[in-house]
């Protein structure tokens, strides 16, 4: 199942792709996924969904898919080669910072340069949404969490990321953590989304092209350790970390500005295109 | 106006200290202090508490004051000598780390030692509560944004917190963000909450004791550098930092064990006081 959450004409619905058709139902209630996955309900709600009308997709507007997680918790260093080209040696335990809702953005929506820095960079990542929580969670039983994987944009501003000890200023700018445009249920892919080509495109120039084989933390791994310590819930988002290819470790390094088009695309689970605008 | 989110035998209620007597009204809507900050109305359901019936503190249960803030912003090294004690040098910006509602605990509820480390950390802190939210906030209205101050005991498990380049994991333990008891608003106490003095005990010994004075960076100039990148919001949690004297930095190191009581009192707004029980 691949479910949206969208806008037109100042409704909100619940999107399904089916064959290749985008269905909508055009209700508050039913698109509102924070809620349908806090409830078990997302699988009844995508099943409406596909009952809904046919829309082109060009017109409509897509949403994050989550507007308001419990916990949006994201992976630093987990491909090697990214590891690797920070300088900051391969972990063996998942390096972790926090996102806050108030950052995210979705498909289509710009990515927004600040005034205050030119260093806009781009993490192509893999995202998890959970569908239960829980404590202790075994790796064997890891995936039986999962709701759905997505696309995320891990925009970066690295002079705000790397001027403290800790990287949350720069991961946490408005308008840099590009999510969706779909949820996509776990039978679509390969257990644990692994396997999958990975890419980030600028202006259509391959930047990252990895696959998400190379994690170093697998998602059913990801998410028996973060259960080892804290209670996880039904929609946190897991974001699982970048692959090698970011501009800050380039020579000369290479920002994004405005105009620019940055694509990253999941094999299987979507393509997220957002436009580059300055503040 | 102090106020408190409490319980007794299965009832929720919004508390008042009204001159040393602590008021209740049962009812879980007006108890419920992140709607009401969201909606601009802790005044209003403050001035209903407080005609609420006498209560003996003893027989109440003291929740965390929110349940689940958009945000729990987190500076560290916000006061010089224990940038100095970590060896981390002054900061020029705030740095910053979330921590997760999931972490949440109130006064007097354990804070647990879990079993995979003994490193439990205490650190003693002045958490800021917003009533409105914005962007590119002036230092010279920040403190209109601030709708209560409270205690919080940012407790930390820190071989957890410094096995990796972020400091995530080791402060997002399960049962070790006390937070609490009382909510003070801005008018009981000096401007910024500067002044005040700040102390941590354990077992009635002094570790840390300073004055919110000595913040680094204060709650007004933190309120106006968060908003230059992101958009804060009602109901988020600032947590401004620790003094000097966390265990950690001790030599030999202390840590919190089974049966430890650790308190932090912020003179003016409250004593948190938390028992620390073994998993």
């Amino acid at each position: 199942m691949r479910l949206a959450r969208v806008s037109k004409d100042g409704k909100t619905g619940l999107a399904a792709e089916v064959d290749g058709t985008t269905k909508v139902v055009w209700d508050d209630g039913l698109a509102d996924l924070d809620t349908q996955i806090a409830t078990g309900k997302l699988s009844a709600a995508g099943t409406a969904a596909q009952a809904g009308e046919a829309v082109d997709d060009a017109s409509l507007t897509f949403l994050p898919p989550l507007s308001n997680p419990p916990k949006i918790i994201c992976l630093g260093l987990n491909y090697r080669d990214h590891a690797e080209e920070a300088g900051l040696g391969i972990p063996d335990f998942p390096v972790l910072f926090g996102r806050f809702a108030s950052s995210l953005i979705g498909h289509d929506a710009p990515i927004i340069l600040p005034k205050v820095s030119e260093q806009l960079d781009w993490e192509a990542e893999l995202a998890v949404v959970l569908s239960k929580g829980g404590k202790n969670i075994a790796e064997s039983a890891a995936l039986e969490h999962v709701a759905a994987y997505s696309v995320f944009n891990d925009a970066s501003i690295r002079d705000y990321q790397l001027r403290s000890p800790q990287w949350t200023a720069g991961k946490n700018f408005d308008d840099t953590g590009a999510f969706g445009p779909w949820l996509v249920t776990p039978d679509e892919v390969p257990a644990g989304a692994a396997g999958l080509k990975i890419e980030c495109r600028v202006n259509g120039e391959v930047m990252q092209s990895s696959n998400t084989g190379n994690l170093i933390f697998t998602v059913a791994n990801t998410i028996h350790l973060l259960s080892t310590f804290m209670t996880l819930e039904a929609g946190d988002v897991i974001v699982m970390g970048t692959p090698g290819g970011v501009g800050v470790a380039r020579d000369p390094q290479i920002w994004m500005k405005d105009g620019d088009t940055c694509e990253v695309e999941i094999e299987g689970i979507g393509l997220l295109s957002n436009p580059i605008v300055a503040e």
